[in-house]
């Protein structure tokens, strides 16, 4: 790649950092339909179920914050495949949560699947599923429910 | 914006990121006048009090690490708002802290609310402010003085 | 320097980056070889001895992944200094590990210790070394054998 290539892939790589920043941001914020417009206008979001456009997705996002008096959603290991104005991206979420009436965070590490697309000069999220690694709340038995674990981890044993 | 514009922007977050990390890791090196020189001349950090000039600062963070054998700032999520030689910024921080004589870690979940100031070159901190948004230290009580809590969050409760 | 200058070193941390962030997903993936494929053929790993070249390298986590059902490596505050087509590196890392059988999660804070070398325009680990600056699992003794800590840390007390 000539160097033009590698500074417009590390715009690109930047636009979607930024867009991924301002989502967790809003979501800490408990601003539902702040995080919603981060997505396309058909968008999709899987949260525990598919839910499509942006008023539905803020509606699910208000019922899963109503939950908690605190987040906070800490993204790193952004990992990103660029293809003109479309993208794809795996992402790492470690997340602290406090219920409401609770003292011990809910901790939850996750990874971000993502689908993005570029609308007039502006990265957003054509499709983002969440990932669950690992929960723990203390004094929680563990899940009957197993989480899905870090997307293509082989099972060697 | 022109792509000379979006590279200008580019390059003003990744030097305030350094700064950002270099702060970071001067602190968990227990060298509070190194994490002090982040900061402008006249720079103000608020520390659960307001302390101003890299001297009250590091004398500050003095007192604040001398309680720590161990310490570690994972920094992420830096959004900043650049308008030439200023900017502002918030950035997430999760910290874990170990107490002279304690085996259970201080765990830590803030945000770091900055103005930032571009001086013969070199991005600085003009303010800095630690805001909590959780912190658990096993079998210590909830607190009686609530954290602030992610800047701005609605409460829709 | 000038703008031609900052954007090379920009490009230069961004490309480190990815790698970094590549080898975090591999481990997670539970894939040894492809972390050892971002060492260079005769890359230096360092985990808890000293493993030199891709196969060895390779082995050796191998070892250590086996032990885990679920990890989660978690970069961030990437600091390097480069130099043409070398370059040294201190990151962090949280990582989460869930043991075959545990249900609670096996914390870990790090340092990644880098030296990089680009070969063929490629970035590479030539020696990668894990220094713990703390570990914790609940009910688990303090260890006998304490963790080094933070590279260089001054201890004032």
């Amino acid at each position: 790649m000539s160097q033009q290539d590698d500074i417009r892939e590390m715009l690109d790589h930047h636009a979607i950092s930024k867009l991924m920043v301002h989502y967790a941001e809003r979501i800490d914020a408990n601003d539902p339909e702040g995080a919603a417009a981060c997505f396309a206008p058909d968008g999709i979001g899987h949260y525990w179920g598919k839910f499509v456009g942006r008023e539905a997705i803020a509606q699910r996002l208000t019922g899963i914050l109503d939950a908690f008096t605190a987040t906070s959603h800490h993204l790193s290991n952004i990992k990103l495949t660029l293809s003109g104005d479309t993208a794809t991206g795996l992402s790492y979420v470690y997340a602290f949560h406090r219920y409401a009436g609770s003292h011990d965070p809910m901790h939850y590490w996750g990874r971000w699947k993502d689908r993005l697309v570029r609308i007039d000069g502006q990265w957003l999220f054509a499709e983002r599923e969440v990932v669950g690694v690992g929960q723990y709340l203390k004094d929680d038995p563990p899940s009957t429910n197993p989480l899905p674990g870090h997307p293509g981890r082989a099972s060697r044993i």
